[in-house]
């Protein structure tokens, strides 16, 4: 995860956590267990923070947050959305690039192997929404595993990130056109057919795109 | 760099300098600074082949290669050259995906990027083997650099990856070709030609893609 990824979660996490001015974070130990990554990770991502004067770090006491007036200001959040809406951009170009070569391969995997996306779709197709974010994840994600090539299945994580942040976004609108992209491209891969899965894939995440292209708009207003 | 590749950089660099059985290798901090990577990936990379039996750690005194008939082994040989096959055909396949849409972006891009990239094939046409892997990289990077997503340009070291080790390959055919190929591809970014630019990136990667795929066929018999 890159330093400015990290940062986002911890930006989420004191909005979260509804921390205020003078409030401190966990320590770097509990910060790296909780987001899952290395110590200099957690130090960089820290450290953006302290040059946007959001954190501070006092010297044997821990990280404060000492700015809290930040995430009250309307000009900043919508500032912060706006820059990660951006990441999520980037995140969709790369994946419309990669992931349509994917369902093409799937098409091509074994049984097994398209069994699990069948079952990774009727999955997602139930109403949980507690964990719904995992599930659309869990589809995706067989779908990159049909690929045998492992350097494609390196944007995993990104895939992850950006599904994961979409969510969080605009989940009505997201939801449907989710499922219903999901059903078109499951049923291509089911069939075999190569062609239509690709161009499906394509389109689903090319209409997200789409989606977030329109949010930046109405935000930069 | 994956710690895999470092291992790869190292037998190269015990070929290249004729280490025999017995020999000391330079140490971690030396090793590092050749490779330019860090201590960690080196260590990892010394740990993989010290598994293979090629090096062995002899505490206080240093790393050593122990097992120097290996490398005269055409059996040995053969499966290291067919693994390090599979990872560039596995580059250039991700490369198949992402560059033809940098060079897409290339046509569009402002005139002193465009002229950076003619600067970039200007240099690479000229007859200096000694660093002619540095300006292929330099033409490539220098399109990839045109995409104005920062995960898009993230490719750059796998790409630098494929080059170098193509190269190695069988540098003649390939030297041929990619000459060749990048005449066509720079033609139709200075003619903002957007479609021609696209196309003639995918089939200049699909070729030595081909290539590669057919030296793996011959070494796999």
């Amino acid at each position: 995860m890159k330093s400015y990824e990290v940062s986002d979660q911890l930006m989420h996490y004191i909005i979260d956590h509804k921390l205020k001015e003078g409030d401190k974070l966990p320590n770097e130990y509990e910060l790296a267990d909780i987001f899952q990554v290395s110590r200099k990770a957690i130090r960089q991502a820290v450290s953006l923070l302290v040059d946007e004067s959001i954190l501070e770090i006092r010297r044997g006491k821990g990280t404060f947050l000492t700015d809290h007036s930040k995430f009250q200001d309307p000009t900043f959040r919508a500032a912060y959305h706006i820059a990660q809406l951006d990441r999520l951009i980037e995140a969709m170009e790369l994946r419309c690039l990669i992931e349509p070569s994917c369902a093409a391969c799937a098409t091509r995997s074994p049984q097994p192997m398209r069994e699990s996306i069948q079952e990774g779709f009727d999955l997602a197709d139930q109403e949980h929404e507690s964990d719904a974010y995992y599930r659309d994840f869990y589809f995706h994600q067989k779908i990159i595993e049909c690929s045998p090539n492992s350097l494609i299945r390196s944007i995993l994580p990104i895939v992850s990130y950006s599904i994961s942040h979409v969510m969080k976004l605009e989940p009505e609108i997201v939801r449907e056109q989710v499922r219903f992209d999901h059903q078109k491209i499951n049923e291509a891969i089911q069939n075999q057919n190569e062609e239509e899965a690709e161009q499906m894939m394509l389109s689903h995440l090319k209409k997200i795109h789409s989606i977030l292209i329109s949010m930046r708009k109405d935000r930069s207003i």
